[in-house]
């Protein structure tokens, strides 16, 4: 399987799992579950999940298993988005090409919808039957992932970037926003597919070796993207984060450096992994896709 | 210990859990952390913590395994009420005698703060050491909990508050409403205490009347406050269902058959629990106090 065969077949697998454990559009509270199927099922990239699947499938676990993990973290990944486009916070209208939640409903909506993602994550991690791991297993999971979306992870990561807007950051405090802001998620993608396929705590050093640099490298990407990128293919305004002056790493350090950067973490990144040898193939190409996507 | 002594005891401990689990407020973020601990340790009537004790302790658990479930369920009810007092909310200024978090930092920071203490209740459940039992009464702690404030629980009771102001419920679909909105956290209090003992399946079936019962209990006797209770003993602003024309159950049925309603439900709950005999007098203590508060 090529790297786009392989991209299609699990964004189809995690958007047809998202759409089974979401509740369905017709059940009551009715605008409630329609805001959160919009939130979620409205496109994206789907790159968590894509890296729970490569790390899983790496490391000898089968994709009927990585489905609920894949699953969970994208819908804290939309719970996310929601918050973050709402006028108290980034004020974005457009996400995927699309009105924001809050502008396809109304905000006391959206805010709820996205409130209702985060247990439904929990809930998958907790209950899936197909996920077919031991019980402390999916309590390691379900750790993980409450760490990397708390006040020392995601929503933390949030927190500091408002608070930025217009100030002056150095490089160790932006690389510190983008690790709680993004880079922890993507973390707890990598280390939740290894944990379905029962990786010993050798391999986990390895892979947040890996799972650190490559979001450093991503995070550096999201924000060129955000310069050089049409709206048509970033799908939200573009330039948005200059507009507001953001700390970027294009902006402390400029274009040309930036993408140097984001190429050397990537090979760091997959230095990190080499000792995994030609099962970690699947992780390679993944993470490669995901720095080096769309220019 | 009478009444008094065992409430102020549980209040006492699960406060001490709750400091203990918060990060502190010398941790950065800073302003993140401030918030969080402003909306949790702010005072509180801690009711849910008191049932997750009092069935605990009624089936045999000690109450250092019950610290966890009981901060667990606080704060997540702590999240609810942070979110349903915004602007786009129910737009609150005041809880607890206090300025709402919004009020007292600012929205986005409200927003955020309430969004981390969503998965520190679920890190709570799936690390605590105390808490001491098996990794799969864990993983249905988090499962009760997860259901309890998803889009079918708590968060989907909020929904329906917001989408029923000056409509006119009739009695189903407001008791629907409240199950949602304030049952089933209460449900998951007593089933969690329960769980943390071992209890069996037929033990639970009484437990999920007995809750059922006394979550209506209280939220008609929440309504009943609103109408009668001085802003200075309930804390938030008197009247204020009133004032936005929302559906309670004295504006159906009038005042006294609420209060005539409420004791009834009491009276039912205590009746489910009469098979566990005087082992469960603390469920009958705590239940019987939760409906007479205040008046």
């Amino acid at each position: 399987m090529n790297l786009t065969e392989m991209t299609r077949a699990w964004i189809a697998r995690v958007e047809d799992k998202l759409d089974a454990v979401l509740p369905p559009p017709t059940e009551a509270p009715r605008s409630l579950h329609e805001a959160m199927r919009y939130s979620v099922l409205g496109g994206g990239k789907r790159i968590r999940p894509l890296l729970v699947y490569a790390a899983g499938v790496s490391l000898g676990a089968n994709e009927n298993q990585l489905d609920a993990p894949a699953a969970a973290i994208e819908l804290m990944h939309a719970f996310s988005l929601v918050h973050d486009d709402l006028p108290a916070m980034d004020d974005d209208d457009l996400r995927r090409g699309r009105p924001t939640t809050h502008k396809a409903f109304d905000e006391a909506t959206a805010i709820l919808a996205a409130d209702a993602l985060q247990p439904l994550a929990f809930k998958v991690l907790a209950d899936d039957a197909a996920l077919n791991v031991e019980a402390d297993t999916r309590l390691r999971m379900i750790s993980l992932l409450a760490s990397a979306c708390g006040s020392l992870g995601m929503t933390g990561g949030q927190s500091i970037d408002l608070k930025s807007e217009g100030q002056r950051l150095d490089a160790a405090e932006l690389e510190h926003m983008y690790k709680l802001k993004t880079g922890c998620l993507l973390e707890v993608s990598v280390l939740s597919g290894a944990c379905a396929a029962q990786a010993d705590e050798s391999t986990l050093v390895l892979l947040r070796e890996y799972a650190d640099k490559l979001g450093l490298a991503f995070q550096i990407c999201d924000d060129i993207l955000d310069i050089e990128g049409a709206t048509e293919v970033i799908g939200k305004t573009q330039g948005a984060d200059v507009f507001r002056n953001k700390a970027t790493w294009p902006a402390l350090f400029g274009l040309d450096e930036a993408k140097r950067k984001s190429a050397e973490l990537l090979d760091e990144a997959l230095h990190a992994i080499e000792p995994l040898g030609g099962q970690a193939d699947p992780l390679r190409a993944i993470g490669t896709y995901i720095v080096n996507r769309d220019r």
